[in-house]
């Protein structure tokens, strides 16, 4: 094999389509199962699980059979390193998961690891050499499913949790994480507190329906919004619904119902920028047709990719929920802090990267929101960061076995991150 | 023991108040059980169960105890007759029930029963004996918890249901009504459809909180108002909280917050007379904090005394709820009709003669209208008939076993029923 060093007038390299999908559909055998309410195979394959090592293990095998050094941490995320001319150079970095949501298709996670081991067999096959070293990285326990936290094992390689806080954490059968590390064999020795990348890039679906209603194959992710989880739970008064006069009742659920109504006008006020707001849990009590609930339990999701104006949606919908017990005296507002994290604008020059190695392969694209969690904000703390979004059908439908995108739409997304990776690794 | 006819002058009797009430508690004993959720020993006599043999066991020996000659109907509706000076006149009725749901206290139904048994007692004690005669009637199933329908033993007595609808009823186990009549022996010989007393009076504790927030021990019921149970189902589309777009999404859970906010702003605005609407039932589906509901279920219950509002709130309710999809287009909405029936207006006649006898007795009341069902509520088809309401503590809080009315209130009410009674009797 004659190995070239590649320069940036190079740096166009076609990944092989096919590969990448036989990948994507071997790995997805790894927990598989028949899933019951949409009649197709779906995949469980949570972090840590005897599924998750398998997953690994073939995930490994075939970095090892690309060439790359493969290195595990005191997390369990693997790294396969290919060396570059100049191996004291910082590396370029690309990755993502391969754990999974109980009832999960083949996409999420695992087009962003299957597409940076596509690019690294590719430039195998043309035998090519970066002058920066390329990094693979799986990250460990992503999706937070079995263990509470998600981003665990990037949020430990970046320093924003400690190895302890991760060791510690146990699933709902009382098992810790530190524990399943060792049980599956994946405690590697590696530190765990990572060197900064040069760049870090991640290619994932969107998750959403943005892309495929402006009919585009790839975009570029500007940035994860901030997140805002609250329990809102709200005590009213048990009352018979046919002998309590209305001025004497406490409703719990009209209370909640108030809520619901008004996270809606606020998004469509405009006066929180690109906010958006979710109540996806509803639950009344005693739940019974004739009783006025006595309590009504409900989750508020908020999201903006503006710290500022999430913050502002914050203050006016808590100044809101105690006005409540003004209209209706007697009513107890409770709110529990779910989750909080901010707001986390990706690289600019990354971001550009990605345009121009999408425009430079003829893909019109966007910019667009991330509006769930990845590994990449992770990483954005320690290294430039941006990530490309990949289209997916059924109105970018994920965590279910309908998740779907097409290979054409694989491939699209991975010769993007492919180029984008080359630019950079220059 | 000498036996006086009683006359219009005569009609002030004083009935024992601490003889009803331990008749209250020793019934209360049977299918008594400690209350979990209340630390409180409640009880459960559900309809045709071993604790309602035992219980209908209890007051038919009280009932011939007390000289009365006692019949079983096809229903298992058990009546006492107390022979009158002029035994062809139209008897005067007092009676309720004496079943139970599953968690109930000692006074619904009850007071009725044994209210009228005091007062027989009362009449035995003063040698007094009536024009007409008196019927005491313990109606079988009133409270439809075990089989479905409610005032069902009065029901087909008044013959608004047929003997073999409710027979062929069966419960939650599979157990048909008809067999389990059979198997406590309660299949009596007395045709079911009963000849048309001169008078129906029930005495019920009111179950709401209007007696005790103006102060009063009794009031007299104005009739029963109309009642409408509707399941509403949104059927919306799951999306990603974070990754979906406002305007692409089909929120089920904020329809049904729509809605709910709706029934209150319909009730608020006076259109529809004394409405009362209640939303109790709220379930969003799949209830996860970032999931858009794909499916919101609530139930509608509307109440009001007259029929023609009645038709006019439900009318634009259902106009509101096509409304619905032009608003969040792809939404779909189900609805389900679970219950209905119209208002019923109690005798004027009756109303009055109850009015008078709190009147002469010198309690202050009111006249108010019933928010659940009776089986005075049947019985106004073939009778004359009327309610006195005996104040509740705790907000009137009923079918758990925090209810309570103070002796002296049970006494205040048996005695207004036992003026009028006698009056009617005349």
């Amino acid at each position: 094999m004659t190995t070239e060093t590649i320069t940036t007038e190079e740096s166009t390299l076609t990944i092989n389509g096919e590969r990448l999908w036989q990948s994507l559909m071997e790995l997805a055998k790894i927990g598989a199962y028949d899933d019951a309410a949409t009649g197709l195979v779906g995949i469980n394959r949570q972090s840590l699980t005897d599924e998750d090592r398998e997953g690994r293990r073939l995930v490994m095998s075939w970095m090892e059979e690309a060439g790359l050094d493969v290195t595990v941490d005191q997390m369990g995320n693997i790294f396969g390193r290919r060396e570059g001319t100049e191996p004291s150079a910082a590396p370029v970095m690309a990755g993502s998961h391969i754990d999974t949501v109980a009832t999960a298709g083949a996409f999420d996670g695992c087009l962003g690891v299957l597409g940076a081991l596509e690019l690294v067999r590719s430039l195998n096959d043309a035998g090519l050499q970066t002058r920066r070293p390329l990094v693979i990285a799986a990250w460990t326990e992503e999706e937070g499913v079995r263990f509470g936290t998600d981003m665990l094992g990037s949020a430990v390689a970046a320093g924003r949790l400690s190895l302890d806080y991760a060791y510690d954490l146990v699933d709902e059968a009382g098992l810790r994480f530190g524990d399943e590390l060792e049980r599956i064999g994946f405690m590697g020795e590696r530190p765990v507190r990572l060197d900064a990348p040069h760049a870090y890039v991640e290619a994932h679906i969107e998750q959403g329906p943005v892309l495929q209603q402006k009919g585009l194959a790839v975009g570029v992710v500007t940035g994860v919004q901030a997140i805002s989880w609250q329990k809102v739970t709200l005590h009213g008064r048990a009352a018979h619904a046919g002998t309590t006069p209305t001025e004497l009742r406490v409703d719990a659920g009209l209370a909640a119902a108030q809520v619901i109504v008004q996270v809606r006008a606020m998004v469509d006020s405009g006066l929180y920028g690109q906010l958006r707001a979710t109540v996806g849990h509803v639950r009344t009590s005693p739940g019974l047709p004739s009783v006025v609930p006595d309590l009504a339990e409900i989750t508020v999701d908020l999201r903006n990719p503006d710290d500022a104006l999430m913050a502002k949606a914050e203050a006016d919908l808590e100044a809101f929920l105690l006005e409540l017990p003004h209209k209706q005296p007697g009513l107890r507002v409770e709110t529990k802090r779910m989750a909080k994290t901010t707001a986390v604008p990706f690289s600019e020059e990354i971001q550009s990267a990605i345009a121009t190695a999408a425009q430079d392969l003829g893909h019109e694209t966007m910019r667009l929101m991330s509006g769930a969690g990845h590994d990449a904000q992770e990483m954005a703390a320690i290294a430039p960061t941006a990530m490309i979004f990949v289209r997916g059908q059924y109105d970018g439908i994920s965590h279910n076995p309908r998740e779907y995108s097409t290979p054409e739409d694989c491939a699209a997304g991975i010769n993007v991150l492919a180029k984008a990776i080359l630019q950079l690794c220059v």
